[in-house]
């Protein structure tokens, strides 16, 4: 793909580099909230515990990218479009960590459950799961192509996954007025709920990063209207 | 303050003068939990919706110190230190925006109040509201001096936070078990309680990025033990 044209063949092939490692880590992070919702729906807490344990390579793959960038700006002296590809990844790696947290808080759902009895609480959490694994899938695959239509549509599903937690929630509120001695396992269902919708939110502002490397413009904070006039 | 030479003194400036907006920025973001927190304690709406609408003015600094940061990595061509400060500034605003997030997220428990007789449930997040400010005060103190050792402190009250967090939610879970009826505006105090934890945690991401910015070393994920030992 091209991304404009450097003096420097070997800086292209490092930028190049950078770009696939941020797109492993995604695919990392897109897979570990998939086998945390696998463990959940399995109740298998093997699976849920090397999620918990795999952890570390989200992280460790954060430092190094960041690392990289720095040395990347440090010797190379990258400006105007060149710049904010590091800068939109700098950024991106730190939403895709904390999505990764996500995934471990899914997993510690599983890991702790009380006995499988209660799982019916935790049913509501894969649909909203899924969901948050798609947009993040969809917003990885933007950000390989540095799509600015895709990275909008993307950036669209969120209110559909706001929908889908309120529901959830909503549920979840009943449980505890039925039951409420239920009340302590719900709230940790509960949280991961709001952790997935986290992920979502997340996902828009890996949007954002998109938008800012190709239009120039930093859309942060202005909301949907304005986003949409942008990529009109 | 001696943070290195520089062959330009304009750059010199420069680097200063974004420092101080950081300084700045934090002081309103202090501002915004203070107000918060009085606006929950004095049930004054008014305060608390004030918050609210000043929410965008730190929003439009953390977009424009990013912006002065991207201008002068690519005026400057900064290296080692001066990159490393950089770095660590882009990084602090992001935790710093969020923060400002949660004042946000407070004050609307004030704002959406059912009424005054619910208030005893939200008293509970006086104390912890209390502490996350002195970790906010305590942690842009040592980035304006980049202080090793207050970092490292600050670091530490974490563990304080979480405790005080705990005990928060294990009363409000009483709450809810007697009166079910509340859970719902029970749970808004509980979604409070838990971004006022989150904003210690985002305090200990700005020490490490302190550390990251003297030491050199990227400390993250590293846990405690390992940051002790880097501090000895």
């Amino acid at each position: 793909m091209h991304l404009g044209r450097h003096i420097s063949g070997q800086f292209n092939v490092e930028l190049e580099s950078i770009r696939t490692h941020v797109l492993t880590m995604g695919g990392l992070v897109e897979q570990q909230l998939s086998f945390a919702m696998q463990a959940l729906h399995k109740d298998d807490a093997d699976l849920a515990r090397k999620v918990v344990r795999d952890d570390h390579k989200v992280n460790a793959m954060e430092v190094s990218i960041d690392e990289a960038c720095t040395r990347i700006i440090a010797k190379r002296q990258p400006t105007a479009k060149d710049l904010r590809l590091i800068m939109a990844i700098i950024k991106t790696i730190t939403d895709l960590e904390r999505i990764g947290d996500v995934a471990t808080k899914i997993a510690y759902v599983t890991i702790e459950s009380p006995s499988p009895k209660e799982s019916k609480f935790r049913v509501s959490l894969e649909p909203l799961c899924r969901q948050a694994i798609a947009m993040l899938h969809q917003v990885l695959d933007a950000f390989a192509r540095m799509d600015l239509e895709s990275a909008a549509e993307v950036y669209r599903l969120d209110d559909k996954l706001d929908a889908e937690y309120e529901a959830v929630i909503r549920q979840l509120m009943t449980y505890m007025m039925e039951d409420p001695k239920n009340i302590p396992h719900i709230l940790q269902v509960m949280w991961s709920a709001r952790a997935i919708e986290r992920v979502g939110d997340r996902c828009q502002n890996i949007c954002e990063y998109i938008i800012y490397f190709v239009k120039g413009k930093d859309v942060r904070h202005l909301g949907k209207q304005s986003i949409d006039d942008i990529l009109k």
